[in-house]
């Protein structure tokens, strides 16, 4: 069983907390506590041993806590995401892979995507893609129609994997914390269309991808997994590209793991990951 | 103030040491827990805001932990060790740099060596250096020599900076859990002498060091820290060397770090690291 | 047009080659040669701006060059591999994309399992799976039916994705440097059985996978590619497994990837790799 | 034997270059050869297994070389670099350590510090120590004696080991791709002052470092080398300037390894880099 915790600090957290496991008798297996000292933060994350009903334990710890404290007991070992695309495919097809092996941790529940270019791979894992186009209609319609196919399936998560349209203030309010993006940089370096390229003009040696939630600014949420690999001068802005949907695959997959397995805490602007 | 505790697995033991902290109004910055189930360890780690005297606090703690549990409350923020070398100077050099701009974490009592040839270096930064020499003495006389020497310094712990001569079971005895030692290689691979020349042999790809608590068999103690780095057919087996002695430098210097800021664990043959 | 060549080292080997080239009026826009003095044996990769037909170039070249040379001019960019498989879906599922979305620089002709259960996403992506047990056969017997069934499709390489079966020297002398397998392992660590296990109980905090080449000590074949990822305490053996999945796939992948783009020279025990 | 050359590109260089040296009996050991397409740019390191006199065969190459071609044979192996320093000591230190231990492949003929923090390890290491203090004086005053004392020792590199003034375009112009920069940032992230405290501040999970040539915008010029190092949530911003000195160090002895050992080319504001 998990058990994740974030509220104001303040001495005493932890035995309150642990007091209340050790009166069920629930063993501990592993225990992860940090304090954010600048914003007197209290996050916590434990693994016990046994396996109970959710709901007593809850109240127990709520009675403990101060009352705006945020408590996650026994999440559901599988979130639910709705995966969201334009035209590139490598996230995705890495994404239906594990959902597919029941690696993914999580339960592809729809893609929807603003091309049809990748209804055909969800085809062939019989996950339900949606077409909505952009084209033609107001931002505010595109986004409402969008809001309405997820509407439908109450996902947990929506992951953009590779979604290249800008979301609006007003749509990602609807999802606080809970929209994922796989920026196709190692930011805040070449924030902005075409990384590779302005990676590959100015010649660094390194490039990278980063993984964060969706704020209003759309590249500057809380990071949740950043990765690089090295580049030399005998690569082409093209082969750049290349080892940038690798680097992006293995970042989103990387980010997705650490937030369904509950291990990542968002407060302000900054992301606590309890590896 | 850091508190470290080992001891038998229980219910209640968070619970127990937490609750001896919030008694005295300590606050917790950081904790970390982890259980070796199959081992059925506890391990425990936690750093609190404020500092006060050691003794009370451990002996509160003693009284609710099983009678076996090690417990260290508030360890010294300075470790004192004497290293052992023989003619490679990397891992020594890195050493006393940080010893002498006081970022070593830890304070060089003293440098012995088996061979005379790092005495200068050690005497530019007024750091003792003792040649005690293998060559015509029989292995127990040389041991016995160091072991006198080193006992003039009550080291906490002793670091081998590649030195090359295999200690006597009699002589890691005297020091468990004490002795830390650089391997030149990504252990288990190349255990032995002159790994460079096997990996070059082999054609691998990658070349790594391996930092481990000495044990009765040299190389197969508990492993601290492990790096790597990437090589090619392009290197000679002697820049295989050269770019051993960097990676080797980085892993001991890393290990040393977590060693004395007492982020590692040791049970059985192996480390819980805290990083 | 990529050129390569490998033969005995001589005196004036690049200046005769590249003077072929010259005569042509071919610019070269990358050039990598390498010597090994141990064996005396000389590697090269040329690319060329211009395309032109391949024949006559390999016969002039032929003509200033010692006879046993090897010479590829213009080899075909699209390779052709038949893949091996067992139970495990990482690496071939990896695969499958990549043929299918076009970016695996081979095509895949065909798979062959010695169980079924990776039927259903080859069928997924129309690539035609043949189940050819081993059970109740003699070894004999089941390698004389692969190699039969790879026969019909002519394969350039066949790439044993986590294929579990040992295979008789008298089956890899029928593809000699052509058969490619990910060892889930950082060779030469771990060889054999159960790795991630090994490696648990070790206690270290890397582990690794390493491509190579099959000869006929399955484990003991040039390298090609290996990577590490790091690990720690808190990772049970069943974590390590998982973890050591993603680094085969992307092992694998990175190893196909350079010899497919001819990058790769084999010679004696080791390879020459132009990254 | 090594040879390095620059210029324009056009068909027939190589087989120009290596039909000149084996009209000398000259082997090659190792060449790598990069044309950039964009900038109609040719860049050669030919690595030759005899030691022959350097002025002959440039004579001969200049002969079949465009007129602008730049022509390095035999460069010499230990090259002179001037050291500039502010109080941060880690590059510094790391680099006597190394010319102290014959490993530099460079020899440190000085020192030159704005402050006198460093005075005393330059003294343990007998490398003369210059104090040219900025205060109280015009900046083309404080960049003049700078200049002249450099003069004194004709280096062939200056190396910015955490020098933290900037430079004037007037003195960049007297050194052209001559300067060597350390910048505590992975370029082009976090330019500017303070990088670990806004790095801190936007969360990211890695740093880096990169070393770089001066141009007239001290952050902006060709990069030579970048590395980087994860982190979490777990340090503070002064354990990430820990960390940060860490990879400062490694990234710049390795860019300095780079350009000795003339691997490094410059061309517009991009490097070319046969590692």
């Amino acid at each position: 069983m998990i058990i994740v915790i974030q509220c104001i600090d303040r001495v005493g957290l932890v035995a309150a907390i642990t007091g209340v496991l050790a009166a069920q008798q629930l063993n501990i297996i592993s225990l992860r506590e940090h304090v954010d000292k600048a914003e007197n933060r209290f996050f916590l994350r434990v693994q016990v041993e046994q396996e109970v009903a959710p709901a007593p334990i809850a109240n127990q710890l709520r009675a403990v806590l101060p009352p705006e404290a945020v408590i996650v007991v026994n999440p559901l070992p599988e979130k639910r995401v709705v995966v969201m695309v334009t035209k590139e495919y490598h996230c995705l097809a890495d994404m239906l892979i594990r959902h597919y092996f029941k690696t993914l941790q999580a339960s592809i529940q729809a893609v929807i995507g603003n091309y049809n270019t990748l209804q055909d791979i969800c085809d062939r894992f019989e996950v339900p893609f949606f077409h909505i186009s952009h084209e033609g209609i107001y931002k505010e319609t595109f986004e409402q129609k969008i809001s309405e196919q997820i509407g439908q399936f109450t996902p947990d998560y929506i992951v953009l994997a590779k979604f290249m349209r800008i979301l609006s203030p007003a749509f990602v309010a609807k999802f606080p914390g809970r929209i994922i993006n796989i920026h196709h940089s190692f930011l805040p370096a070449f924030a902005g269309a075409n990384p590779y390229r302005q990676a590959f003009e100015r010649g660094v040696k390194l490039i990278g991808a980063t993984a964060h939630f969706v704020t209003n600014d759309l590249d500057e949420g809380p990071i949740i997994a950043q990765q690089i690999i090295p580049v030399s001068h005998s690569l082409t802005a093209a082969d750049m590209m290349r080892a940038g949907k690798e680097i992006e695959t293995a970042v989103l997959a990387k980010a997705l793991r650490l937030v369904v397995d509950d291990r990542v805490f968002v407060y302000n602007n900054k992301t606590v990951v309890f590896e």
